[in-house]
């Protein structure tokens, strides 16, 4: 998505530590004309699709994941991050290795949202190591439901969670894959 | 807002505590539908005034926040909520104590994005004791921003935030008041 690439290239800078600042626009102030352009482009890629749900991860895949369903007419939930385990039998519960914050917590979900009848389409700002969203696969999966795909505005290509994603089978759209990242240069795929 | 008042009474639930669960459609899974004449409404009361930024705090807010956005053609940030002090020069901080989670956190927001320039909206999905969204205004006075008012889903009217936000000057609009409620019964304002 050439809007979103120079718009990175624009505003984005980069961290030691392969941290890919892109504050301004995508995950802390957030431009809304640009995410619905971006929710214009994954309603492109799946409009084939018979999606009944969109479902992200907080904090920062909400705003995109709300933006996008507009074009989709369908309803989101986002699955909660709980650093304690609630043994509530209602909700689906999976556990996610953060590399960011150095630590494990829980994603939950109310059972009652989601269901073998549901179609879902799973949307996050972010895929590097991928443990985000496989995370949310595995609660599609305890549900019943069909995965439909996934969308993730920006892939760091050189982390390897997005080839293990899509080896599992799942359709993956990126709508841009970094390929190299330094402090001087990036590139796309 | 009669449509909110509605959907509250058909499909919200109270649990013990004082808690009003809304969470098959405004905070856990989102009516995207609702959300849009949520914004309009926001927007009709807030039409008059010059807004640059809409700011709400993670992560239930986000949603609201930018499908409202949408309508007055600014962007959103989003507060993050961190259990560590952060001691970046860049951030304005400020600290919520938080009842349903029974612990205090720090809520920070980048420097450079909101400046004396900026003309803010607050967005929230609830308002009880009103310490977050007085978080929220300490952030704004720090960064010497002109605070044009706070917009709130749903205020528990028998909790005193409202009042006491009201009483500092702040223009709060509340889409709905909910002055008694039990497991039986619930009154709006």
């Amino acid at each position: 998505m050439q809007l979103l690439k120079d718009r990175i290239m624009k505003d984005g800078t980069v961290r030691p530590g392969n941290i890919l600042k892109v504050d301004s626009f995508l995950n802390h102030q957030m431009d809304i004309d640009l995410f619905n352009e971006i929710g214009k482009e994954f309603y492109r890629r799946f409009a084939d699709c018979p999606i009944t749900k969109i479902i992200t991860v907080e904090a920062s895949g909400i705003g995109i994941a709300c933006i996008t369903a507009q074009y989709f007419h369908v309803p989101v939930i986002f699955a909660k991050k709980s650093l304690t385990l609630n043994l509530d039998g209602d909700l689906y519960t999976t556990k996610v290795d953060s590399f960011t914050h150095k630590k494990t917590y829980n994603v939950v979900l109310s059972k009652k949202f989601l269901t073998p009848e549901d179609h879902v389409l799973l949307i996050d700002d972010f895929l590097a190591n991928g443990c985000a969203l496989q995370g949310l696969i595995d609660i599609v999966q305890k549900a019943g439901a069909v995965l439909e795909g996934a969308g993730i505005v920006i892939e760091k290509g050189f982390q390897d969670g997005g080839r293990r994603i899509r080896d599992m089978g799942v359709r993956l759209e990126s709508l841009c894959i970094i390929d190299t990242m330094t402090e001087d240069a990036l590139t796309f795929r």
